[in-house]
């Protein structure tokens, strides 16, 4: 079958790989029919990550059931399935408090498993890892598989950083950042029931969608200046913070707007070299942030994508076919792309 | 009158200065009946801390009401009162979330500010800040008064170690340092219901006071030992973690011996160069930490004290008169006390 395979730092080519196959009789076997790139495998891309050449890559996608294991119960031939982007048992104690990211048995797509930019995919754990989409759900309709593709990572991490950030009903949110992850935490945060969501960003297009999906106020300032911008919008800053990019100066940012007593929900994968604890201490800042258990959050968000109330799929917006995915990284690299979409089948 | 000034490290005496008095219509004047010495009046006793030469100290203690100014009602002439260590309104918008420490008017005790180690002290917004002790108490009970004593500070931090570590019925909770706040975390630990305490320190004595407290395991090893010990113990680590020290080490083996998804509530002044954030991402944990608003918790924990449910008078362990202020400085920094009394009239 034909994946995708990491070379070095700006190298990903679509290859011949071995087939995917079952090997336990707890596996899945999913023909994939869309993907997605990550921001965050832009970090390897860019040579910052900790992927080795020969790596698979890809952790977002979605597709139909081809086979399943002699134990799998809950998905079977034929069913259209969206995948996390890390696989759990869903049975282990950690599964059972709604963290399968920490799953004792779990794992990520990628590196020696199969990725997710790829034709096909070994579904360990299937149970504990699959969502099924119900069968009379159109995915043909481009708009609606997008929307759905986001549930594999970012529209659920956009959702962690709001529940972390403890948005609630008449919130004042801060999202920093907006990437697709930002942008999808703006959406989440409007779910939540933020009344005043601002939005700090720097590329207009993007922030055109942000003020789309809910934010009502936007900031395109950098460093202390973003946060004596938010500060004259808030008075003390904002109760929930969203920061979702990890850098340095985000995470600087993120702290500098944050109100006493506030919390700051951080999804992007912190790439930073200090955190000024001393800030978050004078003021009882929070700091709670962690890879995303999108897992737990997929079937009430899956609920609202199906009943039209949610519609992350404009953070979508660069198709390619399997074989375009060199050309999406690249996109997104460039930053011509907010996110690419993989249209696989 | 008679208080206590820095001089510089290792130099605090006491020596005359000018009578407290009132000043503004929200004032009262407090008659110093006990105070104390705080862990972190050790930092710049240390050279490692903020204080200037002429700086008046200390930020526990406990009084008479001599006299109030115009707009006081709260408190009144012959009132014994507790006085947290940050004064505050009580009216802006933080006092009334509970985060007095945040309040817009508020500051500390000491520097320009009268200090609590001295014969008597201007208590600005008095109405927002002390609390009466009923009349009927027996302060010359030295336990009682102790115990009262650190509600002014250790006993409320250690409360808001355990708050912010989320401890609740049957949790599982470790306590980083056997300090006067790290063994108030125990009690805190232990009335919030917790069902296992596990406590880390090296000295016998405090260890002694922490099982009395409360703690069902002692772990004496330090760094990466220690962490091992109470994985050793758990399993996955703890989901409270209640740091009650500040330094490097304190907070390393606080994020190696928190389980995923669980909270650290840190409490002891960050005198730290770097947080390791990737492990707090990769496993979910909270970073929950700040000056405690002591003022909001006084109400709840003097009910304690006063129905004999609640004694964190043992860490209170070496008497001074006013003028032993400077010898109660020194035994603790030998660590021949844990926690300085000075029973001041």
């Amino acid at each position: 079958m034909k994946a995708t395979v990491y070379h070095g730092p700006g190298d990903v080519r679509v290859e011949q790989v071995p087939d995917a196959a079952l090997r336990d009789r707890t596996d899945a076997l999913v023909r994939v029919t869309h993907a997605c790139v990550c921001g965050s495998d832009l970090w390897p891309y860019r040579g910052q990550g900790a992927w080795k050449p020969g790596a698979r890559t890809g952790h977002e996608f979605m597709g139909v059931v081809e086979d399943v294991g002699a134990d799998v119960r809950t998905v079977r031939k034929g069913d259209r399935v969206i995948a996390p982007f890390v696989f759990s048992d869903g049975s282990c104690e950690f599964c059972g408090e709604g963290l399968q990211t920490s799953c004792v048995r779990g794992g990520f797509w990628g590196g020696t498993n199969d990725g997710g930019q790829g034709e096909a995919v070994r579904v360990p754990l299937a149970d504990g890892t699959l969502v099924a989409v119900p069968r009379d759900v159109d995915l043909s309709d481009r708009q609606l598989a997008a929307a759905l593709a986001t549930l594999t990572d970012v529209m659920g991490t956009g959702h962690h950083a709001a529940r972390l950030a403890g948005v609630r009903p008449g919130s004042t949110a801060v999202v920093v950042g907006d990437g697709a992850v930002g942008l999808c935490a703006v959406l989440a945060a409007r779910r939540l029931g933020a009344e005043r969501i601002i939005v700090l960003g720097h590329h207009e297009k993007r922030l055109e969608i942000a003020r789309r999906f809910g934010a009502t106020d936007v900031v395109t300032e950098r460093g202390p200046a973003a946060v004596e911008r938010v500060k004259a919008l808030t008075g003390f800053g904002a109760a929930s913070v969203l920061e979702c990019v990890g850098t340095q100066q985000a995470l600087d940012t993120a702290i500098g707007v944050a109100r006493p007593g506030g919390s700051i929900g951080y999804v992007g994968a912190p790439h930073v070299e200090r955190v000024d604890l001393g800030a978050l201490f004078r003021r009882n800042v929070a700091l709670r942030g962690g890879i995303a258990p999108v897992r737990a959050y997929l079937p009430e968000l899956l609920k609202d994508v199906l009943a039209g109330r949610l519609d992350p799929s404009p953070v979508l917006d660069f198709d390619v076919p399997l074989d375009g995915v060199p050309e999406g990284y690249a996109a997104m690299d460039e930053r011509r792309a907010i996110k690419t979409f993989v249209r696989v089948a």
